[in-house]
């Protein structure tokens, strides 16, 4: 078995050595390999290698597969950075800053070709793994709707916040892991804990990427805290403060949305302490962490064999225990 | 066996009832439905179920597969039209124009997805049908891109412009054909001579469009004819003239290149007829049908059942014989 960035570096390894996005025209390969080669914490892939792991050893499917998981991922972030407008990916131009509007939608459209390509080679169990997947992407797709349509609106409750997040970015995480055991030879039952492992995970996961956002520290961030705030951006913070603050304070937080004027974050971080959303975001944090270690608690195999999954868990939410 | 329009009447039914795209967020859905409702001719559906009636019966399989093509059609559409800029498809508002660029990217990803989820439902050699349909999924991309590429470029050759409409247009015509063949039986020989039927047929088929768009009669075509003229479009017909002009022509014709002053489309189909590339056009399409006729001829099946495939072939390119 391998630790998660044993995994990571044989994953690199064999997308190196993949020569994928080498054909032409060059105009809709070079992109495709500059944004995959901006690299990224491969955390998908590494879970699909883990779930492989957790009940037999790690065949050609599970490598297939992880490239396929990680490819569609590398699809969806091209197509949202168009859609959040963002210019930098991973500290680099987005394919659609650097090459425009249409390389960046054929270029993801590309990129998830690839992908189905890659998972359309899985030899075993093919028909269930593409059910997964494709109930998957669209449900991936479905998120990032709700996401477009949060901007619009006002009066998002947490339980639709939850929702997007799970569809967004959750069952993604969620699917890595449970194809990752179909190619290991697991049951349907340990497949499907797994599954809500991987769901609770990223819940937790999200919302704390949420709370780091607003007050997380700058130096261990890497980068300049409250950029959720400036961008006005919908999170589990935004939501639960307009739930609990006083009429006036709700009015003031408002006045900030397309505000720009110095002293935004300070502000916004002053009324979302007053309302205690911090301690909210905290306490969901730790229950869907909660909610995710018993899942993998409750997955049938040798317990030592989980310990890497374990602790890549731990990793991604920054815990000590 | 039955004729394209049964076929295309039975593939409405099929598609009607299959409950696509009724899920939530109605945001993404509802932009799918629209699009998908304004119809087109059908032809690559219909293609793969005569593709599949050919040696066999029409199975569950063949009809998953018509659809996946369908939808796939569908999703190359929809993005096309962003980079593209075009307003309207089918005479109607396309969903970029109608509902945003964000729908636009959004809906066609969920469209393309939603293609590979019904390809997948394929009971039988799926392997083997998905590694068709992802080359050819990816060739349309290089299609598209070569297209896009030419749009800067003043030294497109023949032989370039051939190849973009066979990546862009032809091989999702030959792979709705071949697709359709193996659902029905076919050996890999049959299938194989299909394919170059669809591919020849593609390639006259666009050949023939260039040369109408500019030649064709306005009542006929129920359109204007000059648009690709007007659009400043490559075409066979712009390529080959701009071999056989005199210089001076070719400097006449260079000028009307982003000039939309009154004349424009007399005055380039005057040079079109100066340079001979009317005729070479309609030679090309003959050159190609010849190619696909011929292909269609060496499929091993008893010749009457490749009547509705001849007929429909015939009505594509428009001949009397």
């Amino acid at each position: 078995m391998f630790s998660f960035s044993e995994l990571v570096a044989q994953f690199e390894t064999r997308l190196g050595n993949s020569q994928l996005f080498h054909g032409q025209p060059e105009n809709l390969y070079e992109p495709c390999r500059y944004l995959l080669g901006l690299g990224g914490k491969r955390v998908r892939p590494a879970l699909c290698l883990m779930g492989a792991e957790l009940f037999g050893d790690l065949t050609e499917d599970a490598w297939q597969a992880a490239i396929g998981i990680e490819l569609f991922h590398n699809f969806t972030l091209i197509h949202d950075d168009i859609m959040d407008k963002a210019p930098l990916r991973r500290g680099q131009p987005t394919i659609h800053a650097r090459n425009g509007l249409t390389a960046g939608i054929l270029c993801g459209d590309t990129m998830g070709i690839a992908a189905y390509q890659q998972m359309s080679r899985v030899q075993h169990k093919l028909h269930s793994i593409l059910d997964i997947f494709n109930r998957t992407a669209i449900e991936v797709c479905e998120g990032q709707q709700m996401d477009m349509d949060f901007e619009q609106r006002d009066d998002v409750t947490e339980e639709e916040y939850i929702r997007m997040i799970k569809l967004k970015t959750s069952v993604l995480v969620a699917a890595s892991l449970k194809i990752g055991a179909i190619t290991g030879g697991s049951t349907g039952g340990n497949a499907e804990k797994l599954y809500q492992f991987g769901k609770y995970l990223g819940i937790a996961f999200q919302l704390q990427d949420d709370y780091l956002d607003a007050f997380g520290d700058a130096n261990k961030l890497g980068k300049q805290a409250g950029g959720d705030i400036l961008a006005d951006k919908k999170t589990y913070l935004q939501i639960k403060a307009m739930e609990h603050l006083t009429p006036d304070q709700k009015a003031s937080l408002q006045s900030w949305h397309g505000n720009q004027a110095e002293g935004k974050v300070e502000a916004t971080l002053e009324l979302f302490r007053l309302s205690s959303c911090d301690k909210q975001c905290r306490e969901a944090v730790e229950h869907y962490s909660g909610l995710a270690f018993q899942a993998l608690e409750d997955v049938a195999c040798l317990s030592k064999r989980k310990q890497y999954l374990h602790d890549l868990a731990m990793a991604l939410l920054d815990r000590q225990s």
